[in-house]
């Protein structure tokens, strides 16, 4: 098959774990025989550098005539109190291809149980997803602004259509899978929260094989760390999912693992890791690649169709952590800490 | 030493756990020469179905002139649905008393380790506190409304003034324990937080001998589960702390351990467990009281100022704990549970 892919590797460690998923997806190119055609587009902060835009329209233009989009990561102290933002270029992207549904898998990797923060026995059968809303709610709400230098707003919006369709995409996930879907909210405080939940319910209808829960936000901040194994799809607005998702993370041991897809309804998905730019250890061959690696392999299975393709870089990444090859988050010795290069040679090598 | 107490027993669990706290309070009377006039009034939804009203304006009035109130947990599947709702009576009377600044205290318990879920190590020297700002944001900002059947909107309002007021708080607690204070918002989205970070800088230059860190809300929600030991005094505004709190409760093993105090700046203080109400227990004699015991702790040492009488409750608390009398939420061993009512016993005796 032939696919045109946007690539976007941000700032800080964005570059390298871009550079290594790109030589895993010239791997999976040439052993499947595909035919990426890659281009790189600029993004955040170095966007601003180069043309005073965290999201220059030759991006968003590009993106929207590939068929998918792998971003890095964008930030970092260097733009810290300026004007323009580089986190406003990733905040714009995901409006302007509208991916709205945000797809963040949490499982426990194995052999990181011993630097994972919580007990082993909690970790077993660990296998959850995360939908989050994207390009709505308080990241996006009007009025959003400073009054004067006193007074600070923002505004938590939701349209029962933003809600309906991401709604129905977990549900459609919940039912190919475990069949359990958590709808988490603040029902009890927010007007948001109220509708929220109406459209879950309503929803729910149309999947009777679905078994529906709602949890409220601060219940499911404690029960992902009680008991993370209860989950199966676990679908929230956009800030709530910030946070939750973050730290479930903890689960697998390290941000660094984890991986995710923005989908629209249409247009090309959009592939991130969950992680940030890292500007402390950037450029230094330190950073994880999995996240990324793992969010090419969402891409290949998502926007692709190509299972087996994406089966084989996760079953990789797997032997590689079986085999002990761990950058300096995920090791549990100092003494044998890989380099981002080598974690992806192995993986290459798989 | 006289004092005037009101006691709102509210729902559920509340009038077990408050039942417990008033003969712990009792021996304490004895115990130390002092004499407590306890004042019941409803509160939440015994309140609806006695007067229509979860926060009937006797309770309101009695509150304010007493020299602290303690406050059990509202609310239940019996007032889903309803018109008025027990939770409005709670965020009713945290407005009344202006107890802006929330107070939750968690703390590793030795003994517990064998039921938290993250691993022994990390729970060593964890002794953090929140103080969460507890009568602004999301809670309280207008419009807070329902537009026609598809929209919803909620507001996220802060004045400079509730921020500092909040923030004073937490820069004076940080001062008298670790002098460190982590200052937790969402800065890259929000224009509050933007708001909320310029305020702590401010009032940072008052107290240089403080540490100040800020930290992203989603970082947070990962650090309190990666390495708990790092923070002294967290301070954040209400929804995040909401959140935060109740997940950081799983590092005691339970939400069922912990105290808290809400403050204003002059009248009486507010007490309350940081567990809800817990229906499916309630009238069991199966609920842990050591929650709304410590929080009474907290009046005693925040409003009273009888540090002695707050060390011996501590002290007490540590002991059941050290010979293992546990009710079913901290207990490890199904065959070794303990009624709510011995486990009051349990202290008294001691
Ligand atoms: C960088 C930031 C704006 C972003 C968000 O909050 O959405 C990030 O935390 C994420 O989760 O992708
Ligand atoms: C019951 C609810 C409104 C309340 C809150 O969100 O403040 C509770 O969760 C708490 O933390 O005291």
């Amino acid at each position: 098959m032939e696919k045109a892919i946007t690539v976007l590797p941000g700032d800080g460690i964005g570059p390298e774990v871009m550079k290594g998923t790109l030589r895993v997806l010239k791997a999976i190119e040439s052993r499947f025989h595909h035919r990426f055609t890659v281009t790189e587009m600029p993004i955040g902060g170095n966007a601003i550098d180069e043309t005073g835009n965290p999201l220059p329209p030759e991006t968003i233009e590009q993106c929207k005539k590939s068929d998918a989009v792998l971003l890095g990561a964008v930030g970092g102290p260097k733009w810290d109190g300026m004007e323009q933002r580089p986190e406003q270029g990733l905040l714009r992207i995901r409006k302007e291809l509208n991916v709205f549904a945000n797809v963040r898998p949490v499982k426990a990797f194995g052999p990181l149980a011993d630097i994972a923060p919580l007990k082993p026995a909690l970790l077993e059968n660990v296998d959850l997803v995360f939908v989050r809303e994207l390009t709505g709610g308080i990241y996006f709400g009007q009025p959003k602004e400073r009054k004067g230098s006193d007074e600070a707003v923002d505004t938590l919006y939701y349209h029962r259509k933003e809600i309906e369709r991401v709604v129905k995409k977990a549900f459609v996930l919940a039912a190919s899978r475990k069949k359990k879907l958590t709808s988490v909210d603040k029902a009890n405080v927010l007007e948001s929260s109220k509708l929220w939940r109406e459209v879950v319910d309503e929803t729910a209808k149309h999947y009777p094989d679905v078994k529906v829960e709602h949890m409220l936000v601060d219940n499911a901040a404690m029960q992902l760390v009680r008991n993370p194994a209860q989950f199966d799809v676990i679908v929230t607005e956009n800030m709530f999912g910030d946070i939750l998702s973050d730290e479930a993370s903890m689960i697998t041991g390290s941000l660094g693992m984890l991986a995710s897809a923005s989908l629209s309804e249409e247009g090309p998905g959009l592939y991130e890791p969950v992680h940030g730019s890292a500007p402390d250890i950037a450029g230094t061959n330190a950073a994880n690649p999995l996240g990324m690696i793992l969010s090419a392999a969402m891409m290949l299975r998502h926007s692709f169709h190509m299972n087996d393709e994406a089966d084989a870089i996760e079953l990789a990444v797997q032997e590689v952590l079986n085999a002990n090859f761990r950058t300096g988050d995920i090791s549990s010795n100092k003494d044998k800490v890989s380099t981002t290069d080598q974690v992806v040679e192995q993986l290459i090598y798989r």
